[in-house]
């Protein structure tokens, strides 16, 4: 028996799209529906299979919803909010996949007193858009769920049942800290590899741009991943980055007094704790 | 028929086993011949189908090679090279494997006059180690050859033979020039991935160790390589590794600035041209 009786997906994009094709193969709900604003995509899920009715009327979409998932750029959310909040049913829980948290969980909480639970997968993909969802993104993935004081127990239990059910492995944290954390361990990978990729390719020579590795591809994979979409994050998240690219910065630092030294010792020392300690973290998430 | 007649690998690594797999499966040598100081990753070589014979005695393996490949970590290779060089045929051509060339070139020019050409295929993993060497790492990557003004004609024909029987596409370099060229594209990526392991994992809370996503999995990879080979790479290219940080840093400032200023306008155009580049460039090295 599905866990909730109709769910709706607004955003189908690559998350939104991805979640609609888990929550089908899985049965997690008696009904799986989709909203956005243009035909196409929503067209699109509807062959994927990421959905069993499509909506460009947010209204029409709302209706029954036992929980909703804002799968659109956090920046859309209060208008979306607006629209929705007098034509979900009132008992409705409401979450999310935004990556930043704090602002945005105060911001719900006014329209959706008690029922909004914020929650940030950790899976994605440079590509974005349905034509990119897999049913198997959020397998094994991390997701931080971020309740407020205010937030209502049924509003938690319905967002772990959901998010459980899609295959992550949920980790509860306070907003503020969610923010602090996701700073350093996705918003400041992405500055980096979107400025190693200006820094290292500036005035190259044409012949250059053909010997590039795996290490450079992978290095800056998520540098090619929506540009309007990230700005608004590391915008929106401005403190908290700033503040992990201050600290990047500073080890940086001293890494180019040594070169500049001929200092073999804190080169070696580097390298040698930053592979013991991701071979640690990698083991602790992507473990089979 | 084959290629050359005796194909000598010296290193039995992840590079050298993967050459020897390569080999053999496309046939490039009537003989594959690996050496190595140690038993035990020989054997394992051997069972593999790495090459058709081991050896621990290196003028044994030597005798009437007519090419050779240094796998092994560059600053062993003058050691080796005093071995190797009165027992190796006159006409053979020797290349090498490693990640710098201009002092590497230099040296080895001393020892095989004319039959030296310096070769750097940018192909590799962060697993060392022959149990993950795989016949295909060479398939499609740039191979960069280095030959000096007084490396004969035969020895560059012989070189690239060898790295397009393996699968690689060649581009034709000064040693010089690919140095500072990688100290960009392979160097500074690696250096970066380090410090930004140590710096967004430095002292974190337990529970963040939990919530990696695949961002920053990939943007760090790199970072899990060995570190002692990679310390003496990045010291060894010093100056220019230290030239392409220095441009690196500058970029990050600007941002760190931009960040603080609350001015979305150079996060975007840095997230718009990352983005630009770096599909260019993916498309230019990865295409099928």
């Amino acid at each position: 028996m599905p866990d909730f009786s109709k769910l709706l997906i607004l955003g189908p994009g690559l998350l939104g799209g991805s979640l609609g094709l888990a929550a089908k193969e899985r049965r997690l709900a008696g009904h799986v529906s989709l909203w956005g604003r243009r035909e196409q995509p929503l067209q699109e899920a509807l062959s994927l299979g990421a959905a069993d009715t499509i909506h460009t009327n947010l209204r029409e979409a709302a209706s029954n919803a036992d929980i909703v998932v804002f799968a659109t750029p956090t920046r859309t959310f209060p208008q979306l909010a607006q629209e929705l909040v007098g034509n979900l049913p009132k008992a409705a829980t409401v979450t999310d996949v935004g990556s930043i948290k704090a602002a945005v969980c105060h911001e719900m909480e006014k329209f959706f007193p008690g029922c909004f639970i914020g929650a940030h997968p950790m899976a994605g993909a440079e590509k974005s858009g349905i034509s990119y969802a897999r049913a198997d993104l959020f397998t094994n993935a991390a997701c931080i769920i971020t309740p407020l004081e205010t937030t209502l127990p049924k509003a938690i239990d319905s967002a772990c049942t959901l998010w459980t059910g899609l295959g992550c492995r949920i980790h509860r944290m306070p907003a503020l800290e969610h923010d602090q954390a996701v700073a350093r361990l996705s918003h400041l990978p992405h500055l980096i590899a979107a400025a190693l990729v200006n820094s290292a390719l500036a005035e190259i020579p044409e012949a250059w741009m053909e010997i590039v590795g795996p290490g450079f591809r992978d290095t800056t994979r998520v540098a090619s991943g929506p540009p309007s979409m990230w700005a608004e994050i590391l915008i929106d998240n401005r403190a908290a980055v700033a503040s992990a690219l201050a600290g990047f910065l500073c080890k940086l630092e001293k890494i180019s007094a040594a070169l500049r030294a001929d200092d073999t010792g804190p080169i070696k020392k580097l390298l040698t704790s930053a592979k013991d300690l991701r071979d640690i973290i990698i083991k602790k998430n992507f473990s089979p």
